[in-house]
This record gives structure tokens, sequence and C-alpha cells, in this order.
């Protein structure tokens, strides 16, 4: 078992990585974007192209991935619950915008070239994650910022919140990866892409920071002794549903994502309190 | 709440629809190469290349899948730990096996059209992924087959193999969506990927249903009620482990997948019996 300590040094090393990667694939999109393309524009032409890479690295990726670790950043567990909600809520709205401008800047651009739109597995999977990705954020924003919910609800619905924010965060990743290889495919003539020139081995090393980011992302996302201390939860869901059978909010959190139980998670608090005591 | 009756409802309704996705897409990958493309062979030619989704869709993607979920079946849980993890690590070789022949078909196709090999991303991650997925396959076995492996790393390393094999599932559908796109844009000429002859919407179609039996594995494979009761696994570190600190075991053991408390998970245990009992 890992000291307190440890678990916190194991944290930020971990976060450091996906922090770096996700910045580093960020400069990557921007340099092929700018360097190896058109740049950017909003014209019509590839330029404006250009553009749905961009967002889709910066907004439906990075700030998906940063907006899904926020509560597990312990300098923000002496926050309220109800603001980091805001800020987790705030980035994933901020990423979905991104995401709609980079569909947008695609179809203007197939409809200026004469390009039939939705043809592609890509389109067909990333128009899907971006519906379902609004459709998780109002029943986000309506099961967990707004006050009427019951608490039972809240909590039953949790584990599919969940999972189902880590399985489109997932499939965005998994769809931009067609998209590279599509672009790369459709973008390089010649040397074609089976002829490896520099952009396409730079791009390639885009898609495999995009999966090491996923990957990590992933990793800190899952780590019941990296969460933010549940019995701050249970607070908040007592407080809020106060007209609730609290028993059944209880039995209920001992389903919370992964399974953790609620009360255990208040060991994780007392540790995770040292440990910042410790690392100050 | 859901009663032990609705929680082992549920957890069939998943499986039934999971393995139908994973069936539908075995059937969807024969009729595109047997219908649609040039068939199968061992000549060097297109009709050697047709093994390569052929095999990946029913050994990496639909066997891993089981594999994965093998100890969620309920009338596995009277079969002894061991007979399920020879199970579940000879799934997982047998999907290894038919990933590296997969791979093959690819490599002598190649280089007899003399098209150079791993130049693309779906090249790079998926020959990552069948390395890792072979790392993987050779620490389980080691660590938890090989009787001579400490309780007390069993249970640490439980965590990283957990992890490890989701995103390897999760990554070889990726790069499986990849490889699809690919194949329609190099294979569709005339009508073209753009155009959306019937081949393309068809194989399209076997791309979403391999998300769907990815996203229907994934769930499964992360429900804390519907797991092989956990009792069992502790026991089973007892046993193996009998000269081991078991307060050290049952300490690490609390962090074991999802976080779940191995004595929590007893409880379980005792609703799954309850619920054996009322499906009988």
């Amino acid at each position: 078992m890992a000291t307190p300590m440890e678990n916190l040094k194991h944290f930020l090393l971990a976060l450091c990585a996906a922090t770096a990667a996700g910045l580093v694939s960020i400069i990557f999109v921007f340099r092929w974007v700018l360097y190896f393309k058109e740049g950017l524009a909003w014209d019509g032409g590839l330029a404006e192209f250009n553009w749905h890479p961009v967002l889709i690295v910066t907004g439906f990726i990075f700030l998906q991935g940063i907006a899904i670790i926020v509560y597990r950043l312990p300098w923000t567990w002496q926050c309220s619950k109800l603001m980091m909600k805001f800020i987790h809520a705030g980035l994933n709205l901020l990423a979905f915008v991104f995401a709609v401008i980079a569909m947008v800047a695609v179809f203007d651009f197939h409809n200026a070239a004469n390009i039939p739109n939705m043809y592609s597995l890509h389109s067909w999977l990333g128009l899907t994650a971006v519906i379902l990705y609004g459709l998780q954020l109002v029943l986000g924003v309506g099961m967990y910022l707004i006050p009427v919910t019951p608490a039972s609800w809240r909590a039953a619905f949790m584990p599919l919140h969940v999972y189902s924010g880590l399985l489109l965060f997932t499939s965005v990743i998994a769809v931009a990866l067609m998209g590279i290889t599509e672009k790369l495919i459709f973008g390089l003539k010649d040397p074609k892409y089976k002829d490896s020139p520099p952009e396409a081995i730079f791009v390639n090393v885009l898609g495999v920071l995009l999966v090491l980011f996923g990957g990590l992302i992933l990793w800190i996302a899952t780590r019941t002794s990296w969460k933010r201390p549940s019995d701050q939860i249970l607070h908040s869901l007592h407080t809020n549903g106060g007209g609730e059978d609290n028993s059944k909010v209880a039995s209920a959190l001992s389903q919370l994502p992964d399974g953790s139980d609620a009360y255990g998670a208040g060991d994780a608090r007392k540790r995770s309190n040292k440990s910042d005591e410790q690392a100050n």
C-alpha cells in the first residue's frame, strides 16, 4: 500500500504526464495546420477545414479531459462541491461549443467544395458523439446542478453519468484518430501517406499523443484513492435532499462510481488531508 | 436500488445485447469479405488481406470481449476461480493468436503488392496494441496463474491488470475503426467511399456495431454489483498466499478493481446466491 505522501506523488506525476501529453498535442495540431497545411481562416476553403482538428484537439479532447479530472485536483477539495460542479459543467460546455464550431467548419468546407457530408464512419460516429455529449451535458446539469432532483436519483444515476462521460471521452479520441487517418490519406498526394513524408510521421505522433493523453486521463479518473473525498458528496447529497430518506441515499451511495463505499472513502478524506499537510 | 432479481435481469439483458452486437459484427465482417470483396484465401492477394478484418473482429475484438466478462457469468460462480482464470487466459491467448495471424496476412499482402509496411497511424497503434496485449498476457499468467507470486503482489497489481485490459480492448476497437476507414477509402474506387455505395453503408454499420459491442462489454465489466463474488477472490488469495500477512492482503484487497470493498462484496455474493435461487 502506498503511503498518503506516495499516493499524492503518484497523482501529481500522472497529472503532469497527462497535462504534458495534452499540451504537446495542442502544439502539434497547431504546427500541423500552420506549418504543414494551409493555416487557419474562415473562408470556406482548406484553411477553414483546418479549424476542425484544432478545435477538436484543444476543445473536445483537451478541455473535456481536464473537465473529467477537475474533481481530482487536491487543491480544489477546499472549494465547495457546487463550485466544482460549475467548473466541471463549464469546461464541458466550452468543449461542446468547440466541437460544434469544429463541425460547422467541416460542413462549410464540404459544401463549398461539393464534397458530400456524413458519408464516412468518422462522420457518423463523430456526429453521434457530439449529440450524445450535448445530451449528457443537459442531463448532467438538470440532474446535478438544478436543486430539484431528488438525492436518491442523483446517486442512482451517477454510475451512468460517469460511465457515459468516460465512454464519450474515449469515443471522441477514437473518432479523432479516424479523422487523422482520413485527412492524411486525402491530404497527402505527392508524396502519399504510404511514402511516409515528414507530415505523415508528425501527425502519426500526434495520434499517439492523443492516445497517451486519453489513457492517462482514464487512469486518473478511475483511481479510487485519488477521488475527491466522498464524505463531501454524501454531505452535499444530504444537504440538497433534506426531504429524502437518508438511509436510501446512503445505500445508493454505496453503489457510487466504481462502487466505492462512501463511508470507506471518508477514510480517504482523512488520508488525503494528511497528505495535503505533508505537502505544504 | 435494484432487487437481486432485477439486478440479474439487467445483467442478462446487457449480456444478450453484447453477445448479439458481437455476433452480428462477425456476420457483417464475413458478409463484407465474402459478398462485397474478394473472399478468403492465403495467396498473397486481396483475399489474403481479407483474413485481417475477419480475424480481428472474431478474435481480437469478440473473443477478447468475452474473455473480459467471463468472470461475470453467474453460472460460472460455482466453478473454481482457478478454472475461470484458465478460461480467461485461454480466450485471451486465442485472441492473441488470431491477432498475430491477422497481422501476418497484412504483411504478406503488402510485401506481395510492394506496399510499404507500418506507415499509417493504424499500423503504429495496431502493432503497439498487439505487443502490449502479449505483454499483458505474459504478466497476467506469471502473476495470477503461477502460484509463486505473493498474494500481496497479486492484489496490488490487480487494478493495473484491469485498467490495462480494458484500455487495450478499447484501443483495439479504435484501431479497427481506423482500419475500416482506411480500407473503405483504398478499396472503393468507382463509386468512391464519398459516393456512399452499399458496401460503404454496410461497413459503416459494422463500425457502429463494434462500438456498441465495446460499450456494452465495458458497461458489464465495470458494474460492481455484477462481479463474481469477491469473497471467493479473498479466499483464493488467502489459500494461495498462506505465508502472507493476511491483514496486508485484506488491506490491499480493499483497493481491488473499482475499489470495491472485498467484504462489502461478500454481501453481493449473498445477494447473488439469492438471485440464482430465484432464477432457478
